[in-house]
């Protein structure tokens, strides 16, 4: 029946690199920032493509792009496949947009060999996944998944015009009328390149998603006291670089103690006062970042934390400013879902491991409301968000094989 | 004979006052640049002070005044006393014109007593200490002492208006005809604020300096690799933070294991790229300055740091660019003139230490042509280059009066 069904390879690359045209960069990446002009063309290329294939395309208040593809029972809720066609200034090519045209590839190798699926299916484009242009990312999945206002989301401003959301979708033609809160799925699958370097240091085709880490981001800062670095003793220094410097060996050595899946960085946001090389520094501000699958393991790296910075700022008597700016609750995918993905691996072949997104992703707030899960293809280095991230056609050819494998389980085929 | 005579107290302290009236700022310091309009109208001041007080004035080709008092013997050299009447940017009341004036009130006091000394005696303010609108600092000193070229030093150009040091010399009518380079002198006082915290924290009156450190300052940078905090493990990041984090440290306990004089500190020019809260630290930059009045000692914490840094890059996978980009040699003050201001210390019954200046003065240039010495003053917290810096009346007037007693030790006074 639909065992032997593969996707076009060649059909899913030509696809990503046609569309990786709009917002070319000249150093192989795109800048197609969130409803920018780049956008909507990338958006009229997509919705002309899904078109082309038969698909009937729906847009909700947020600018989120539904192109539906009918089931044969069409009463039931479909199943979702898709990203973000936006990306990163001057990003990549394959962040997001692999994940819409993967979705798009299977539904056009179901026309190509006439299946029909119990369920529809719905290939998706989620506004404003990268945050880039409008503060937060993952706005319009967000909305979605409960997490933001829709009033909220709307009026976020643009860092470069410092126009609405809701501006822009009116003035690139995006501002559906469906409601960004409420549409059904029976399913959702994302597929994403890594962005990290497991699956490409490993050789492993394909990353079964079963979870995604929760974060905490902290604003930090300690102030002690700016000397002269030559007149002023070691002993009674308040030297708030050294206390910095402590919590960057601290929050790694944390991550460490919750191997292999917490993560802990100081990240590039620093700023030291006074900015002079013969003055202890009296003052810094920097940014700690920690991530673990498990809520419970996080709250206890939020505990080491707080306790180190406590006895870091008692032992070198500097004054502490501890903030936890955002929580994202970690994210625990749906069983079927991920049960779907494995099965089809192993069906096809596939190498395949079991992987936690340390990102978030659209996927992430969509499973609040829908059995969720996603799939990760290697990426070369890890490398993304930069125009030379780099993913090779096998290894995404292989990703939508078994996104196609594990989609026609979930939905269902007529028989 | 002498030795009950004791300065003006009063007298040094309103000269004092009514010279940081000269670019008074609105926080209690003084703004006087080096050669800038407050800087003339300051040189003015003191030099009619200094022909109210009967001195001859000479000036040199750096703009360095001489303030001549005759001796018994004219022909035999002077002994210099004086620092400098620039300030820092938003700078104190204290830092250089204590030592300057504390000169003048020694004339002035000997002239109330009709004391002359065998030798003359010349109260010298040195051009551009401070290196703030002109780098480097101590570039008049410099000059005389032969560490700079007279050429190059004259070369230097404002932060402000670009104008030269010859340029603005000759502008506020201050570029004299006498040699910069050689001019003699018997020995060399100095009076200067500690700038540091001992003697304010211990309660002690004067520091006799008998040593200022050495030190070394480098531009240090590590290169690693910048990926997702999130998607990227822990084992196998080449964070270059971590490095530095690890070098904060290092310099540290170097310093401490050459207690209690050595110095080492990251200051506080510090770059971390990329700036971002979820992007681990490819790149930093950072400097580093370490201090030891023994240069064997120095040289064993310079072997140490570069280990360290060798060790850290090797442990991380970061590429190290180390640079030693100056280098200032230890000076050991001249021991009869030490001897000469701890005698005038126990005699006149001051509670006294010797003391390592950390930080570079005027008298460690000096001290390679001249026998030299210099005599701290306790300031507040060790404060100084700030607004805040503040010294008490009575313990100018104690260092002030051993300076007097130290010098007319050195000075002799005619039968």
């Amino acid at each position: 029946m639909t065992e032997n069904i593969r996707i076009d390879g060649a059909r899913l690359w030509n696809s990503i690199m046609e569309m990786a045209e709009i917002g070319a960069t000249a150093n192989g990446g795109s800048h197609r920032l969130t409803l920018s002009d780049e956008d909507k063309i990338g958006r009229d290329l997509f919705a002309k493509w899904c078109a082309d294939a038969g698909l009937s395309m729906s847009v909700d208040e947020m600018g989120d792009m539904f192109a539906r593809r009918r089931g044969s029972d069409d009463s039931l809720a479909p199943v979702g496949i898709g990203s973000h066609l936006d990306t990163q200034p001057f990003g990549g090519k394959f962040d997001g947009v692999f994940g819409v045209l993967a979705g798009l590839e299977v539904v056009r190798t179901l026309n190509d060999h006439a299946v029909t699926t119990a369920t529809p299916l719905e290939v998706v484009n989620w506004t404003n996944e990268e945050g880039a242009r409008f503060a937060p990312a993952m706005l319009a999945s967000g909305v979605y998944g409960g997490v933001f206002d829709l009033d909220w989301a709307q009026s976020r401003v643009a860092v470069d015009t410092g126009a609405t959301v809701l501006d822009e979708l009116k003035r690139i033609g995006y501002h559906g009328q469906q409601s960004a809160r409420q549409h059904d799925f029976s399913a959702f699958f994302e597929c994403h390149i890594e962005q990290g370097p497991i699956l490409d240091s490993e050789g492993i085709s394909v990353g079964v998603v079963d979870a995604a880490q929760g974060f905490r981001w902290y604003d930090i800062s300690f102030e002690g006291f700016a000397q002269h670095t030559g007149s002023t003793p070691m002993v009674g220094r308040r030297n708030a670089l050294l206390g910095m410097a402590k919590i960057v060996q601290a929050v790694d050595d944390i991550a460490h103690e919750h191997a292999p899946l917490a993560r802990g960085t100081v990240g590039g946001q620093v700023e030291v006062a006074p900015g002079s090389r013969n003055i202890i520094p009296g003052r810094v501000n920097f940014t700690v970042d920690m991530r673990h699958p498990s809520a419970d393991t996080l709250a206890a790296m939020d505990a080491s934390l707080r306790e180190v910075c406590d006895q870091v700022a008692a032992d070198i008597g500097l004054s502490l400013a501890l903030e936890q700016i955002s929580y994202t609750a970690p994210v625990a995918f749906d069983e079927r879902c991920v049960a779907a993905v494995k099965g089809a691996c192993e069906r096809l072949g596939m190498s395949h491991t079991y992987i936690t997104s340390g990102a978030g992703h659209d996927a992430c707030f969509v499973a609040n409301i829908v059995p969720t899960t996603m799939l990760f293809a290697p990426c070369k280095d890890g490398i993304s968000h930069h125009e030379s991230e780099s993913a090779e056609p096998e290894d995404l050819e292989a990703v939508c094989n078994v996104l196609l494998h594990a989609v026609l389980d979930v939905a269902g085929t007529a028989s």
